[in-house]
């Protein structure tokens, strides 16, 4: 059963949204190998968080943190990717990770939209070419990646919404609309589970999107 | 030459975060034809505008505002489609719009992602099926619907980013980094306009994301 689990064996901090949501609090704060990208390290501090690594060009940094964290400040000059692709590029080389590792990705969202836009497409990129099984945590919701038959942790009336495009089969039970194999990304969104669990099947991988639990249902 | 204008023949308000950024807050003052959806009504109406029509279940307005607008409260019942289409298809078939009409949509990112990412989508799908040229304004840039060949005003440093999948061919001029054909989403995000335009061609539709100026230029 597929669920949104506290721990990761990478948490990695990008400079969007910083995160106000309980879980991705938790998370951030009981992380076992926490990256920050740099233009989200002045908030991270001021929330007396330290990251294990910082990777960025130092340009969103005031320079007495820069000169204070230096020795785990990692430049990466490169500009084919963008600074979420580069920490989970030094967490893959530079962490003893095994087998096919759990990343959570934190503060991805929000302001610019192209951003937004990249960062929900680089998962399904990383959990096809980095061999990673990547979560995004937002405030209003969270995405995972999967393929084939998986069944996910849900409760009554949780919106869902489920991307691909592409796939010759994609079907479910146990949400309000049965997918159908999509054209367009649109056509998967504003779906909802009925109960506690939903399953969904495709030949090809699907991003699903669920959102957190209101605060009626009990704590987050 | 492609540029945000000021004018646009239909305006459409979403539910996503309230407009902030001026060009936006201009376009919804002056909308010759403004519709609104009805989880957006109260703040627009607090802002003191009050729009032509209201699209939605009425689940988000307030009795007193319902009773006060039930003239031009128009409920579509039809689960298909989310509000921000049935706002696009009721301006379509009840407005007297004459050629390839211009929508600006606003509020329509921010809060769940996966709205987001399915109005992003939504853009192609109304430029395609419902021959309009759509423009999404939101508080950090613009998002505009092209095809061919088209040259796009801009300004030095402009960050741009250019979302298409599956074209055979897809270039530009004035680009900081060339365009190539895109397997991925997040391939084309994180460009920059050179000077005040570039040029995109391409055998397909895609879409462009531009930010907005910022106020070091001048005003936006």
């Amino acid at each position: 059963m597929r669920e949104l689990k506290n721990e990761y064996d990478v948490v990695i901090l990008a400079a969007g949204d910083f995160p106000t949501n309980e879980t991705a609090i938790h998370i951030l704060r009981t992380a076992k190998h926490l990256i920050a990208c740099d233009g989200a390290v002045e908030e991270l501090l001021r929330m007396g968080i330290e990251p294990e690594v910082i990777v960025g060009d130092g340009d969103s940094v005031s320079t007495a943190t820069k000169v204070k964290y230096q020795s785990i400040f990692h430049t990466i000059v490169e500009q084919e990717d963008n600074d979420l692709t580069k920490a989970t590029k030094y967490a893959l080389q530079y962490f003893a990770l095994k087998g096919q590792p759990t990343f959570c990705f934190l503060g991805t969202t929000g302001k610019r939209e192209d951003h937004t836009l990249g960062n929900i497409a680089l998962l399904l990129h990383y959990y096809k070419c980095l061999n990673i099984v990547p979560t995004m945590v937002t405030n209003y919701g969270w995405f995972t990646v999967s393929q084939g038959k998986t069944t996910f942790a849900s409760f009554p009336h949780q919106q869902v919404s489920v991307f691909q495009i592409g796939g010759k089969c994609l079907e479910s039970e146990g949400l309000k609309w049965e997918l159908y194999p999509f054209s367009e990304l649109w056509q998967g969104t504003l779906n909802e589970a009925i109960e506690y669990s939903f399953t969904i099947n495709s030949d090809s991988t699907y991003l699903v999107y669920q959102t957190h639990k209101p605060k009626e249902y009990g704590l987050e």
